[in-house]
């Protein structure tokens, strides 16, 4: 257990703050390599939850696991034009196979084998379209082999220069889904399909409303026709893109000739689509509801949902308090929850409090002697509050208690994102707005990538999405908001990560 | 779906026969990167389903999962000298960072960015022990830390010259235990335990029974005090490896630094062990069970348990079976099985069974209007035999029936290598039994280096493990049947993989 450290305020520094709830919470920690992390159990667990609960909604709508291979020849990569300039400037590239002895000592003993370099570098893949895509041109034959729905989890490598826990590291996890499709209502169909399954899952599950819309032609995937995204808001009002879903057409196709024969006899080249979400929605879940004394975790993803902490002063207190505390756990761990019973004897029940609390865990039971003798426990919420609750049905009551967290963080985080939201924007406006702290910006937008350069250089702000019609503004802007030119789509500005 | 293509026979070659298994199951494929396989979704849920079972068992035994970094830096590899030695002729070195365009067309199009150079190259790891040691000693302070049991599932790469799918493969898939305990009992008694948990999994999902014991210094993990190790005979008789356990004593504590206090304020070592499986297994589970036919599945890790396959002639019968293969398929579901109905327009129903029988499924129902007829459909087993079965309490029939389906196949295979299993062996014997096929040889050993290298030259076996007490020899043997001194243990000699 880390040493209790005081969390630096919110208000003092968002970033710090962000790094101490994590360091507190031991969610992750700074390795030794540059820019990557080392997930630690109570971080990694809300990873394995996320997964499952997503994997889940994956099978559910067809779609199969494989895996595929981390090196990708650097020839590969050169196939699609957009896709390698997007990538080229930030892979780790294999080079050699072999270290040897330099006779030297210490750091110095060993060194690159020279004789050991690999005819064509590798590549370690910073995403799988172009080795995904060679092999289905191995398995695509005919109109029959479609829809072809694949997903893989997996690590990735980009080279990033400035990194920070979670949202942006060298190494991250993520899920990349990979299909195929006869036709391009095939692929958009399911490019769809799937933003609206990750919008599902933030809003679900994480508690972090987003907006869903279309990517601009700057902000795309390298190589897609189209990218789809989910736009969160976090408690600094900066934007977190928290998944993509590209429409990949047939540029893919194209560059590794993937083709099938259709049902009257032609040959066409398939339609692609691919998607991710990564380890970063930790990040969105922690800084969409986290406070000032640490981690609050959503209770569907919560890695301890409830943590029983009995009090006591006497041995024989202790085994009262012991066995009732056991008898809660087996209670609500029947009820499905996920329990934690404290019964460390060197730490004290104020210490303990702090650390789950620190630790994000929703719900929390304090059983003393006097709560005994009333047939009650003391139900202490991390989001505030703390009343009596009956031993009698304490698993259902439980159960209620996190239902009711959860829904009460997305309502919270959606009323923060509405009330730093403005609409029908201005240039002035949209300039004062993102120099106060900034927020989503709704306006008009004429389409050009001068404007949205010019923007980003003197506010910071970028389109985040041009956003679906259940997020526009009732009242169709005419105007781009910086320009004047007639809009050609409604857009949402924001800062962000 | 592949082409139906024969299966070598495993009479003829037993090393195409397996490559045809898993190209015929779709299990998974050859890449174009050299040596790294694509598992492809039949074997990458076999994987799956592993995972799931270990995962249970270490998460019940206190250990949490956690993700450190996939590159290590080379001085780290450095630091333990037997360590280094056993990994550097076989690790991927990253050692630069960008791509550049360079003018050309093609695949010259691209090319390393020398100015991209790293200042310490990194290692993709090939184990973790380094990495994870290195973390360990920045978390463990006291004897209230310990002991510290993690989990990591993950990806490594070990360069290898002659791969083979799944067996040995340049990336594979594992999961490594590390743990830190504070004495040497500590240690021993988790490598132990850690070692009855692959048995108790590869005998009871797998199917495959083991020989647990101690591998000799010559076969012991780099950088271990001490490897203890599963072994399983495939169908060859060869032995497969199929998991290790190693108490690393103090070594790594020693090279990282991995202090704690002592109750008593001293400061102390810890002592580590380190543990893995990986999807080697699958490769075990192929050539344990399958058979000419293609994969046979061990019934708790088949991805598919029962395959249901409706017969009709019009489409009149089509709608009643189709329907009742329905039903059928909801009872199973509903008693927790993995189930798929065949309902395919465009495949016969031979051509349906075959392929289920290639993909190892271990239960096929036909159903046809004659079965419905009766209240009944026909099961067919994947190991032999066919029966009619009443549809009612379908649900609990199949599951009884892959239970039995389960136990036989690890008696089966319990049979066969008992059968090609002999003990108290001479030296001519043990010649004239490694060349007349080989399987497991027990006998006695003086414990040098150089009778195991001399028989490993004239018979191409080695010592697979020291085995435990419950699988040596009633009588003791009393020397060593190469050299004639005396015997310090009794050894299973075998040829492997």
């Amino acid at each position: 257990m880390a040493q209790a450290q005081k969390i630096t305020p919110r208000a003092k520094d968002f970033s710090e703050w962000y790094s101490d709830v994590i360091m507190q919470a031991e969610l992750a920690d700074y390795s030794p390599v540059r820019g990557c992390m080392v997930i630690r159990p109570h971080g990694y667990r809300i990873w394995e939850l996320m997964q499952r609960a997503l994997d889940d909604m994956f099978r559910a709508t067809g779609h199969r696991n494989a895996y595929f291979p981390l090196f990708i020849p650097m020839s590969f990569l050169a196939k699609e034009a957009e896709h390698v300039e997007g990538f080229a400037k930030q892979v780790a590239v294999v080079t050699h196979t072999r270290l040897r002895a330099t006779g030297k000592t210490g750091a110095a003993a060993i060194a690159v084998d020279p004789t050991s370099e690999l005819e064509e570098p590798l590549v370690v893949r910073p995403t799988s379209e172009t080795i995904i895509y060679a092999m289905f041109a191995k398995w695509i034959q005919s109109y029959r082999d479609l829809p072809l729905l694949l997903n893989q989890w997996a690590n990735v490598v980009r080279w990033e220069m400035r990194t920070r826990l979670f949202l942006r590291t060298t190494e991250f996890l993520w899920q990349e889904g990979h299909t195929a499709h006869a036709d391009e209502a095939g692929a958009e169909a399911e490019a769809r399909a799937i933003l609206a399954i990750y919008r599902k899952f933030a809003e679900e599950w994480i508690g972090v409303p987003v907006i869903t819309g279309v990517k601009t032609e700057s902000e795309k995937f390298a190589g897609a026709l189209r990218t789809y995204a989910i736009e969160a808001m976090m408690q600094d009002k900066k934007a977190l893109q928290a998944g993509t879903s590209h429409h990949l057409g047939q540029n893919f196709a194209k560059a590794f000739d993937v083709k099938y024969q259709t049902a009257q006899g032609g040959l066409e080249h398939v339609w692609n689509t691919s998607w991710g979400v990564t380890t970063r929605l930790i990040g969105a879940l922690i800084m969409t509801h986290s406070d000032d004394n640490g981690l609050v975790a959503p209770p569907r993803l919560a890695p301890v949902q409830v943590a029983i902490v009995p009090i006591w002063k006497s041995d024989e207190e202790k085994a009262q308090v012991s066995e009732v505390g056991a008898r809660v756990k087996a209670e609500l761990e029947q009820a499905g929850l996920r329990v934690e019973l404290d019964l460390r004897d060197t730490v004290k029940p104020g210490a303990k409090y702090f650390e789950w609390e620190a630790k994000g865990v929703p719900l929390r039971f304090e059983i003393g002697p006097r709560d005994l003798a009333a047939g009650q426990a003391m139900a202490a919420r991390r989001t505030g509050g703390k009343a009596p609750v009956a031993l009698a049905g304490i698993g259902a009551a439980a159960a209620r208690a996190l239902d009711e967290i959860q829904a009460a963080l997305f309502t919270a985080a959606k009323e923060r994102r509405d009330a730093a939201s403005i609409r029908g924007v201005t240039k002035e406006r949209f300039i004062e707005f993102m120099k106060a702290g900034g927020g989503f910006a709704y306006g008009g937008f004429c389409g050009s990538a001068a404007c949205e350069a010019e923007i980003k250089e003197q506010t910071a702000a970028t389109v985040r999405v041009l956003p679906d019609a259940e997020f526009r503004s009732q009242e169709t802007p005419k105007t781009c908001m910086w320009c004047g030119k007639p809009s050609l789509a409604e857009a949402m500005w924001a800062q962000a990560y």
